[in-house]
């Protein structure tokens, strides 16, 4: 750290900022001038976006510690309290961008409607007829669904901002997500209520083209909405890990979204979904990185449950409006295995401990898996040793047993145990770095695969219903 | 008290609530029975409203205050902590019963637009320009404004409780209900952008009809989004006043509502509007009530700023998408006043104390004015000295002078002190009661004049833009 105050900027980073404020707003001016670019005017605000949390997280650090929101870091040689729950910031500026974005894509539909006077309804209307499904901005009544995300991102920052306040058990908080995307269902309901999906093309002579889920539809969707947050949030513990892998998966649709936006000759049908979804990204991008400049390790700020829950939530907001949830399941593979690896110590199958992040070894000052210690009198069920001497046979878990072949000890079931149990003790950053790494590697593979296969499994690129969006 | 934990509900309570919550889920099933009448299903959601903020506010007392969440009551003998903050669960209740109720008011557009099958959207769209600018139901259309009322009040929601976590500064949260009307003002630009107003006849020679207030009536209406949410929360101080001066507003709206939907014999221009503004007041009415029951004298729990912004602005979002805000500023009169009155002290030119709730005298039981103190060396200037001079001799301020004709003391600028200088000493509990009462009895003489006199005034009896909404 500098000599400056903790609280106030420095000299250098008062001066980036500022010019990288002066340069967005310039840009956004200019966005003015011509068609209102959306998608401009979404990356100047996303980089506003970045100086406010930037700045903001730096100035009201101390105050979040007086309200009692601080934590110690337990895998540090000073267990120094520093401010927790920062995401929170995040979330605020994040909703106070998307708000200021809301007209962006609607201002040549506003241009138009000026310009024709009279009953603006009416001209609108007929305007989206005419001009068909091939929009390139948003059409006029797809406001409702820009809106339906908001409300749905300001009760998972309602509902997490709680949730750091009150730390609400584990088996409530499962359920905020749940709450939080009532908002999505409900409008979904009223605005689109498409519930069929696309059939694979083996499977078409048997199902038809479309198959239409109904009330599961619903049911499917409450279902992604609460994974998406929650996998996030139990794949934590180490500086940077919740920030970096929420970052990686936005930038791994926002490829995706890049993908349909560039396919010349003509527009793709889902054009607007996924612009759709990049309006919402760019500025999650934004505040992401600026809490990661504090948030990596050494950690100044945690980012609180907040954080996690709101970045699950942006991932579903657009996958669900822009239907593309399947692709955001092919992105959470390094969360779903963290999930389904964890399951038994969730659900109790093995003893889970209050925390299960890595053990931190002063000596070394490197990171080693964390441990459930067994005691000679509490020795696992027969069933129950069979699968943990499995498991360690295929180096998905290790186990220590006692000369007598008694277990002493199992690590816990994270994924970042488990990279600790094959790479052997690494330093913090390394953990997360690597961790980062081969989650990219793997999202990529799997965007590789939707784009390669899908051509081939569906008769389009695309699994949504063409052309609602 | 009676004896059972004070975190838990009483027999008669559980089976009272549980009474209410099962009638109301018996109406709201039987709504779909027929169009779904939305005002139905808004009053059962309503009293499910109220029942969850009654049990949710005993429930989590206790987790508010081990959070720092928590205030002593200095009007009383016996000074303990009671839970602060409450007013973040009628929030919470109140936003979850809105949100579940955006179908309602739709029900009769879905089951149209489905058995119509086919592209929706135009279905809906050619519907809507058939039945005109009658229609009971909301049209299709207005559910964007629904959903931007929705994030204005998260936006509230969420400011307020920042607030009560992090005790902004004064100067700095008088401008907190500003950043939540952007998301009104935003979606009004979007999709109404009407900023016209109609001219009372006398002027409408020099004037004409409407007169454009262009960009200017966007500066109006965060104004009256300022006011509304800052007014309310200057007006507090003594148990119950904040809930009962908010319950007041919201039943003197609703009544102006009824007057509007019981126009006989054709539904009036601008019922759409009014059944709107139901919509939201209503839940807030069951969630005040529950709320009051606990805050009323002698106080269990403390509101805190956050009830003061969310219902401040739960008036705003009706008044300003319903196009009668005059109405509210009419009802606002003792708020108006309050401010007007305390501008002397929020300005500086008399000192202004941390608090100026009334004191409480030990001895009677009985609050009496507080004191602005002036010593020998402190006296006023000499205009500020005529002013208050003045104020005394015109019954709007009490001045205490010594032999020698300097100041002693003033009473504090706030209606709440001045109602004790005119009334004497009080009890807290009568003190609410007179100040509700009087309030109700301006309330209601205000809607007299306004129904009465808006005839003579305007050609209709109504200010807004007939049938815009």
């Amino acid at each position: 750290m500098t000599a400056h105050s903790p609280t106030s900027l420095s000299r250098t980073e008062t001066l980036s900022l500022l010019s990288l404020t002066f340069a967005c707003v310039v840009i956004l001016t200019n966005t003015f001038q011509g068609d209102g670019e959306p998608l401009i005017a979404s990356l100047a605000l996303s980089g506003l976006a970045f100086a406010a949390t930037f700045a903001m997280i730096r100035w009201l650090g101390p105050t979040f510690m007086k309200a009692g929101l601080k934590g110690v870091d337990m895998s540090k040689h000073h267990r120094k309290e520093i401010p927790e729950c920062m995401g929170a910031i995040c979330a605020v500026v994040y909703l106070l961008v998307v708000i200021i974005f809301v007209p962006f894509p609607f201002y040549k539909d506003i241009v138009a409607a000026t310009s024709g006077g009279g009953n603006r309804d009416v001209v609108l209307h007929v305007e989206h007829v005419q001009q068909g499904r091939f929009l390139h901005r948003f059409p006029h009544s797809k406001l409702a669904s820009y809106l339906s995300a908001i409300i749905s991102l300001q009760s998972i920052a309602i509902l997490g901002i709680g949730d750091d306040l009150f730390d609400i058990r584990w088996r409530h908080k499962f359920f905020i997500p749940a709450f939080a995307s009532i908002p999505l269902l409900v409008v979904y309901f009223v605005d689109f209520g498409v519930t069929s999906i696309v059939i694979p093309i083996p499977l078409q002579p048997y199902l038809g083209e479309l198959f239409n889920l109904g009330p599961l539809y619903y049911v499917y969707m409450a279902g992604v909405a609460i994974f998406s947050p929650n996998s996030i949030n139990i794949l934590a513990g180490i500086n940077g890990i919740e920030v970096t892998q929420s970052i990686v998966i936005a930038m791994l649709l926002a490829i995706n979204d890049a993908l349909y936006l560039i396919t010349p000759p003509y527009p793709h049908p889902a054009t607007d979904s996924h612009l759709f979804s990049l309006y919402f990204l760019l500025p999650f991008l934004g505040v992401s990185f600026a809490l990661l400049w504090y948030n990596r390790y050494p950690a100044r700020v945690f980012v609180g449950d907040t954080y996690c829950y709101f970045a699950g939530m942006v991932f579903v907001v657009v996958s669900i409006l822009g239907h593309f949830s399947k692709t955001l399941i092919l992105l959470l593979i390094p969360q779903i295995f963290n999930f389904v690896y964890s399951v038994p110590q969730l659900f109790g199958l093995v003893p889970c401990p209050r925390h299960r992040l890595p053990r931190f070894n002063a000596r070394t000052g490197l990171l080693e898996p964390s441990i459930t210690p067994w005691t000679v009198d509490r020795q696992p069920k027969p069933p129950i040793a069979w699968g943990l001497k499995m498991l360690h046979n295929l180096r998905l878990l290790r186990v220590t047993l006692d000369g007598q072949g008694r277990f002493v000890e199992t690590t816990n079931f994270t994924l970042i145990n488990l990279w600790l149990v094959w790479r052997g003790p690494l330093r913090e950053d390394k953990l997360a770095l690597e961790l980062t790494a081969m989650q990219t590697v793997l999202g990529l593979f799997g965007l590789f695969v939707r784009h390669g296969l899908a051509r081939v499994v569906f008769k389009e690129d695309n699994w949504g219903i063409t052309g609602r969006w």
